[in-house]
């Protein structure tokens, strides 16, 4: 599998890279931006993957966030994927922003047209990882997942169903797609009406049916627009971790809002998060 | 004067907050974005300006640069104004992104029609300052000026002529407009043709004819596109600083650019350089 680098930025010491592939999920080219930590970090080191949101690409998170300061003193990766597939060409790719382009909601489609490219669960959980882990000095034992919003969805499904992520943590995240409008607009649309098939994709519905203990952290902010429009529903995340006693903290702040300014202010605890549960 | 919030964010917190406000020296409405510490701490606090480059408005530095990290920690407020009026309805004012909105160059324009509201030197040396000290907690005797490229040309020739700003830094500042493409071009559609209109908005002009002792910092990147096309001339202001030894620190870094990573990577460095000489 080759990579081809498509721009770099010197940061802090390491390089902010952009780099886009063939995907053998998605069929088509896919984008990543990766942090690499200063060359004084020898051997093999930790590598975290942040999943962005709704109408995010690969760039956003690398941005906005400031995490780069963080990565470059610990020595840590960190993998952002773009959100979907681009360019393929469907009648309703570019129509909406919660439906399309920047918007795979972190799934292996099944309906028509979207099935054959929108294998976003796939790439994330198992081709990207491969495709880093021979590409760059990571360590594939010191793996860890987080998201935001839709990317929260993304980080704690996927973090959740597969054992390579060590620990999960989410930024005000889509906690239980199939009641919320977000979740169910995108889940008919690429899965169909088989609720079967839904449940496979909800956080809460993973909680319910199996004994996960991994460490998890959720934040949010209580200005958060999206928690009255009841698309996060993160109450029945709270109500689901007191009953089944998970391993997740959550926390809550007051005036915080949706934004990456949100994100900003406290990824240096996510990142922390990490790092004590990937024991480096 | 009154001067209306637009939109604010909890920051770190802090906020990060954007207004608006009716301007006596553009004649127009102008947007300015202020980060204001956490209340923890008391009194009047320093201020620091950032003056941004071609194409910016108020918005990048805050979404970029991760300062409200540093300013938080160490409560300083920091103001980042509009880079020029916008909506004159003037024929070129959007037909090229080096001329125009956008492309201020922080001078007082001389020709019609730009002289009835590009008055960026008198909006940011004396208007936005009474208007800051006016409506926020800051102490109008620490304050000091910064910015990159066409604003660190500013942040040089506003700080260089204004006892209110009590230090100057830059990020690949224009240091000699009048021998640069950008700046002849903007020079000429402001000023007209009269050379000595121009030396008044050149900082190598200023530091030949005027002993300034006040402190400088400049950095900027060995990687970055616009030295090579001769935009910068950071070796004419090297120059310059050697024969009147001036005191300015300039610095350069191997494999950075022109980008906000820059910025981001050393702007730590320049907050903690005028907290020293602003003296809190």
């Amino acid at each position: 599998m080759t990579i081809h680098l498509i721009k770099r930025y010197k940061s802090f010491g390491g390089w902010t890279e952009f780099y886009e592939h063939h995907s053998s999920s998605t069929k088509t080219p896919m984008r990543f931006s990766i942090y690499r930590p200063p060359d004084t970090f020898q051997g093999t080191r930790p590598v975290l993957y942040w999943l962005s949101g709704l109408t995010c690409d690969e760039s956003n998170f690398m941005q906005k966030s400031g995490v780069q300061s963080i990565l470059s003193d610990l020595g840590i990766y960190l993998v952002a994927p773009d959100t979907s597939p681009r360019g393929c060409g469907y009648p309703d790719e570019e129509s909406s922003w919660s439906i399309g382009s920047g918007a795979g909601f972190y799934l292996d489609a099944l309906r028509e047209p979207w099935n054959q490219s929108y294998k976003m669960y796939s790439y994330i959980s198992t081709e990207l990882p491969l495709i880093i882990n021979d590409h760059f000095s990571v360590d594939p034992e010191k793996q860890s997942i987080m998201g935001h919003s839709m990317g929260g969805h993304g980080a704690l499904i996927i973090g959740l169903r597969n054992q390579n992520f060590k620990s999960i943590s989410a930024f005000s995240p889509i906690c239980n797609p199939i009641n919320s409008p977000w979740g169910q607009e995108a889940f008919k649309t690429y899965l169909g009406n088989e609720r079967e098939q839904w449940d496979f994709y909800d956080t809460c519905q993973i909680l319910k049916k199996e004994q996960c203990q991994k460490p998890m952290l959720v934040d949010y902010g209580l200005n958060d627009e999206f928690i009255e429009q009841g698309q996060l529903k993160i109450d029945q995340l709270i109500e689901i971790c007191k009953k089944e006693q998970l391993n997740m903290t959550i926390r809550s702040f007051a005036d915080y809002d949706h934004s990456y300014y949100f994100i900003a202010s406290f990824i240096r605890d996510h990142i922390l998060f990490h790092k004590k549960h990937l024991n480096f």
